[in-house]
């Protein structure tokens, strides 16, 4: 089981010190020319200005510097777990964005839909992409017809385009099992083998479904004739959220991806709007039940993956709006932060530090007066790794004690 | 085998993205007295102003903060290896100096020529400083007549005073020898043993070696008239910089031991100027045939090595007239950085952190306008650890992509 290794556990303490957790998704940014302002430095934030003057702020990397993360590592490391020592399995994070519910028995398996010739080779491994709603059609008559051995559950699920979900579960399935993409054309589907060749229960149960499958769209009237299975994975084992940090802790996130991964440490995902003063309200109305409450604001990384600078630069405004919102919920720790950048100079996910703000009574302040990356660089927590930053927000809503006598 | 234990090595791009990095060995200083300026801040880098200006600096620990560290270990470092888990053993390093070319079946060991009285006592631990031509003549006799047991290749070489290097080569040979060398007057030198005591093939090999030594120089009319043998070191297994990093990587450096040291991580000399626009021709010549250059400048440590401020400003001054050289190579990333500190004012390596300097069109520019220390401090880079220069510089160079999803 993995455990961040150096912290203490035994300091951790138990009270009703609330802790408010907001992340605007992808929001570091770079200017669009050297000389330019970031999106940060471009909005007009006078409320995260002023939260930014009264308290302590600085710039964490998501994972080691220079590393990119997806949405998945660099959420696990916001709470504070080692995500380059806990891989997620493409399955797995399949299942997560849709919002699938599972459980420590699942087997998740990212399904692809691909065309066969009449030779059972593969001619197209994407089934010409076909439409969401063709996979639902397709994957609906597979769904019905198919017949999982006696104590399996078998779920099948859309996910866009030719893309699907598998999850297997029953206790006694394991996820070693390779892909059975060959990852080339006109050559037949590999068949299910655990990695190291061999078979197993798994792999049988596995090409047995597969089996059925064949059959079941051998005369389907779609491009979409076969299916190919990829990133075999099962939940890592690891301690939730609350058995780390000590918080019962829930999640305000409308997106599917940010939910599941709120589920995958055991928060309870309790609300799902996307605009940031419903976002505010759904927080009013549930931190009473929680000691910790992450709040996930998507639309600062859509614009950035979009190369949309102005349409960022006003989704930080339209989030700066609602931040007296946020500071009226008066908790003992408010956070604000980013998982990773999403630059709209590059319109995808980098490796720059992000700004994180901590307001709590109990900071430090610094002398850095606005929202933006560059001056945040100054601030009082400095550059550091973002798996430091559950300790120090912990430590701010004084739910640690001291190390060592 | 060592590997950085949590860089994920499947994030590394193979494209054609160049790398040129620049190193000023002993660059950082300190200013002769408190209330004055150092080295850096003393001189006028126009160039090197402009550079810093438009793109991100900081101050990075070479090892660890407060360790002040040799050539090898530091230059380790930069090129992204964890130096503290990769002790270069003396012989090793006395053969990477004189630029020997090491295979991995070699055990290098550093001799030192030593003066012992009729009862073969030692008298003068290093044979009274003998000349370099003294050891030249008197290795020469000893490389004339010895005579290797079959299988064995040894090589004697001069280093300088009563410095040499002797390395055995063959493929059963092992550096688990202890010093020959009591580090006492008065008392015979010691016999070879394994650092458990024991005897094995090596040990036997290398008093069959000492012996006929003895015998060779037996009548010697020299000071130097026996060795002592210290620092028995084989190569480290570790991966290739290529395999590390995915670059194919060549080296510009005039000294031995910045040769020596590109050389073990398997980079390319391919050329060995030493004045900065040297340099930077080379540079000019060669970056097509690789993706990363290691360009290597002595001067700014040989003069703080002399105790010469004035001299090693005249350095920085003479390197910042070839910038705007190394500025149009155009590569995806230019990095300026150094090994380790040589203040003038201390005349030797420090622990205090040195410059960095990433220049590239994906900066996330920061507000510092000179290239000196204390303004870089402020740096966007922060000041963290020099392990991390690597992945910053290929990221930077868009050579990493995104880790999970």
């Amino acid at each position: 089981m993995f455990e961040m290794c150096d912290f203490p556990a035994d300091i951790i303490l138990h009270n009703n010190n609330k802790i408010v957790f907001v992340v605007l998704d992808g929001l570091g940014g770079l200017p669009l020319s050297k000389d330019g302002q970031t999106e940060m430095e471009t909005a007009k934030t006078p409320n995260l200005d002023k939260l930014v003057a009264e308290n302590v702020c600085g710039c964490f990397d998501p994972l080691l510097p220079g590393i990119t993360p997806g949405s998945g590592p660099a959420h696990l490391t916001l709470f504070g777990y080692d995500a380059l020592k806990l891989p997620i399995g493409r399955g797995l994070l399949e299942a997560l964005g849709i919002d699938f519910k599972i459980t420590p028995s699942d087997v998740c398996i990212r399904v692809n839909f691909c065309t066969l010739d009449k030779d059972g080779k593969i001619t197209d491994r994407r089934a010409g992409r076909i439409s969401s709603e063709e996979n639902q059609r397709v994957l609906g008559m597979v769904r019905d017809k198919i017949k999982p051995p006696k104590g399996i559950q078998i779920f099948l699920e859309t996910v866009s385009e030719h893309r699907a979900l598998m999850v297997l579960r029953s206790d006694q399935l394991d996820d070693n099992v390779a892909d059975t993409d060959p990852q080339a054309l006109g050559v037949p589907p590999l068949e299910a083998k655990t990695h190291s060749g061999q078979s197993s229960r798994t792999t049988k149960i596995v090409n047995g479904l597969i089996g059925q499958t064949r059959e079941i769209l051998r005369d389907v009237d779609s491009p979409a004739n076969f299916v190919l299975l990829r990133g075999f994975a099962k939940m890592q084992k690891m301690p939730s959220f609350q058995e780390k940090w000590g918080c019962k802790a829930g999640a305000v996130a409308g997106y599917p991806m940010y939910r599941g991964l709120a589920r995958l440490v055991g928060m309870e995902v309790v609300a799902g709007p996307t605009e940031p003063k419903e976002l505010a309200r759904a927080a009013a109305k549930h931190l009473p039940d929680f000691d910790f409450l992450f709040v996930h604001f998507k639309y600062t990384d859509k614009k950035g993956e979009d190369g949309d600078f102005a349409g960022k630069v006003a989704q930080i405004e339209a989030f700066d709006a609602a931040v007296p919102d946020f500071v009226a919920l008066n908790p003992s720790t408010l956070v604000i932060t980013a998982d990773h950048s999403t630059p709209a100079k590059l319109a995808m996910h980098s490796w720059h530090p992000v700004p994180v703000v901590i307001a709590s009574e109990l900071v430090r302040p610094d002398d850095v007066h606005s929202f933006g990356e560059r001056a945040m660089a100054h601030g009082g927590l400095g550059r550091q790794l973002m798996i430091n930053l559950m300790p120090l927000v912990l430590a701010h809503a004084g739910r640690l004690t001291k190390f060592g006598a």
